[in-house]
């Protein structure tokens, strides 16, 4: 059997509500049109029916880019969140042929909702893992208000997955005004995973909490080519 | 034969050059401490010293970073350019046995210059390539004003070496006032070759200049991992 372990989703419920209330939400970007350009992601069936071109093959779910907390109020963002928890919870309920699991989103601009909603979607959701992205608005993940999550993560014995931040309107070069050639997505989100690591290693947290479990996108970013360059 | 193709040096003439002239130069930069912590780019009996612990082997040698022109005035940067040149060429005149050949720096916020410059080096000082950084003072190498550059080499049929620019004044995350744990040279350098590459090659600089030979450290940055990802 294929578990096909960071697959994205966005539910109904959910995506209605990044339709009304994330007023952040800026339309012209990449992330914003997921929704209308990747049907697989809002329509099931449609998803179902590629997911019948391979034998044996079943995916664990989480909620597509951007954060939500990155174009919502902290408020907006927490309701949001538990929306689209619940409703990754139903789909993992409904499907279990289809879904082997679910990865829950968290608020993460409101660190203390944070580690509520992580115990209440592993405890009560039985969410598999949480899913936070490789920096806060701009925060790197060894910043201090960030750590007890992580506490919380290894007291519940589940991982962290790390999904890489970055929208094509930040540039390569200083006189430039987006990223050119899709870049921002192509390299830069390796590039983002690849610190996000080596702040957790470098920033202590992994010294701090050996059993903190943790799992990055594209297989680890650059770390696996480069580790050589970092040890 | 081992024929090491990139190594750096910094002529006596040069360095001197450096202390005296180079105003913007920022000594806290770990770039400007590379004469004091590495013997062997000032010293050439600690080069030699080093290099015959290895059997059969000879360098081609380049400037080390920074980039004069980041840190001096174009008219100090052309004067600076032209003596490390000249003395890279003296150096493989007088230690053929040690120097393979020499590639030459160029004064590239002044472009017409720099073409000059490359002329001379290659024509009169028998220097076999340029080196340039992947970018200049912030502009990509798919700048229109560094296309004359470009036609020069092909008409010299000589290659254009690429070296990572970024120091660690650079910051990871908005919030932070340097790059932390020498992370903008261990990934930051391979990005920014990559970045540098996929101008070149999207920018339409390698379409509209097919003879253009391009030699870049590090194994390509990361191009040679993440080629499927930019395909």
């Amino acid at each position: 059997m294929i578990v096909d372990a960071y697959t994205h989703i966005l539910p109904k419920k959910y995506q209605e509500g990044l339709e009304k209330k994330a007023t952040r939400r800026d339309i012209g970007l990449n992330s914003a049109r997921y929704a209308k350009t990747v049907p697989t992601l809002i329509d099931l069936e449609a998803r179902f029916h590629v997911m019948d071109a391979f034998k044996e093959y079943i995916q664990v779910i989480s909620v597509a880019a951007p954060p939500i907390y990155s174009i919502a109020s902290p408020k907006v963002s927490l309701e949001l969140t538990r929306i689209v928890n619940d409703e990754l919870a139903e789909l993992v309920f409904k499907y279990p042929e289809r879904f082997a699991g679910g990865i829950a989103s968290l608020p993460m601009t409101d660190p203390k909702e944070a580690i509520k909603e992580a115990e209440r979607a592993i405890r009560d959701l039985r969410l598999r893992a949480v899913e936070i992205y490789t920096d806060v608005s701009g925060k790197p993940l060894d910043s201090p208000e960030f750590i007890p999550l992580y506490e919380k993560m290894v007291e519940l014995n589940r991982p962290i997955f790390i999904h890489p931040f970055r929208e094509m309107t930040t540039p390569d070069y200083p006189g430039e005004k987006i990223s050119k050639y899709r870049v921002w997505t192509k390299l830069g989100w390796p590039y983002a995973t690849a610190l996000a690591m080596t702040r957790l290693v470098y920033g202590g947290i992994m010294e701090r909490l050996p059993g903190l479990q943790v799992v990055t996108h594209h297989c680890g970013g650059l770390i696996p080519y480069l580790a050589g360059r970092i040890d």
